[in-house]
């Protein structure tokens, strides 16, 4: 829980939060490598804060295709939102791409939390503030700049990911063959 | 101040809310069609909420053509939110569509009224975490869907736009050319 909590205070600029309190809401589970969270078509139960670890966030196209749409590093939560909210089955499956250790909380004591811990409230008021904002840029990205562009400033920002990410992964979310991919980091190794 | 009173019990499902205490924070605002309400590389003073009316957010790219990222209608939010977020100058214009009324809030007084107020962090909190997973919907839709598709799918959870929103602007925010656009509408015609 401890850093569930440090991420609260760090986000809030609160430091007086009652740490055994909100850890009742929550279990703490571990993934294996390639392992499942949750699965398209199943009902989406949790949301996951990612306390070690990366997840991704992918659905599989009419082609059979995995397309990743989102990463999950330390200190982010990630499930899908829209059907953690409403209950419904998951159009996405989330998954491990390293061992990852998760803090996981169900709806109704995500609800419960919110509703009886104002900084819990805040906390994510400001969470969903910060990724709704930067979600602006991604969409800029994606649809208005080109792809080389969009390599070099997703670079610049997340230099961890380009790391951690097996290649094929990393192409699909920026939607890249891979090879294209692969040119671009030749391209980029030669101009340093 | 009304119809954002009502978004506000809407949205929390609290009826308790006291209209005047929220009301000392926002001045309402008239802007005329084509008027812009705030401006690339200006400072970011200020958070719209559209009581009447329709606002568009763009940048203009380096051939000198206005790239429009997003809409907003009656009950929606607009700013460059980065930008109001850390008191930088905006990376958009925000302009209006039509005739628009807006209430208009400061940061100062947004975090003053978010202070004061828990039923209005619990309302930005749901707010934000809607738009945020609406979203990755939009993300999935530009990435990975084909152009008529995703024009298909816009039309049909948004048919208000359709109506209210010049063609070209229609256009550059799909991401398409004024002719593709004008096709597919005219197929939509006929297979109707």
């Amino acid at each position: 829980m401890h850093q569930l909590i440090h991420h609260i205070q760090k986000i809030t600029g609160n430091r007086d939060i009652a740490g055994d309190n909100i850890s009742q809401f929550f279990e703490t589970k571990t993934f294996k490598k390639k392992e499942n969270l949750l699965e398209e078509g199943h009902r989406c139960l949790a949301y996951f804060f990612v306390v070690k670890g990366c997840l991704r966030l992918f659905f599989t196209d009419s082609n059979g295709v995995e397309q990743t749409l989102q990463f999950a590093l330390e200190d982010w939560w990630m499930t899908d939102l829209n059907a953690f909210r409403s209950g419904r089955n998951s159009a996405y499956t989330v998954q491990a791409i390293e061992e990852t250790e998760v803090l996981s909380v169900t709806a109704a004591n995500y609800d419960l939390m919110l509703a009886k811990y104002p900084v819990i409230e805040h906390y994510f008021r400001l969470v969903y503030e910060r990724a709704y904002a930067a979600s602006l840029l991604r969409i800029r990205m994606i649809s208005r700049m080109p792809k080389d562009e969009f390599y070099d400033l997703f670079q610049s920002k997340y230099p961890g990911f380009i790391q951690r990410i097996p290649q094929k992964v990393l192409a699909s979310f920026l939607g890249f063959t891979p090879e294209y991919l692969s040119e671009l980091r030749k391209k980029n190794v030669k101009s340093k």
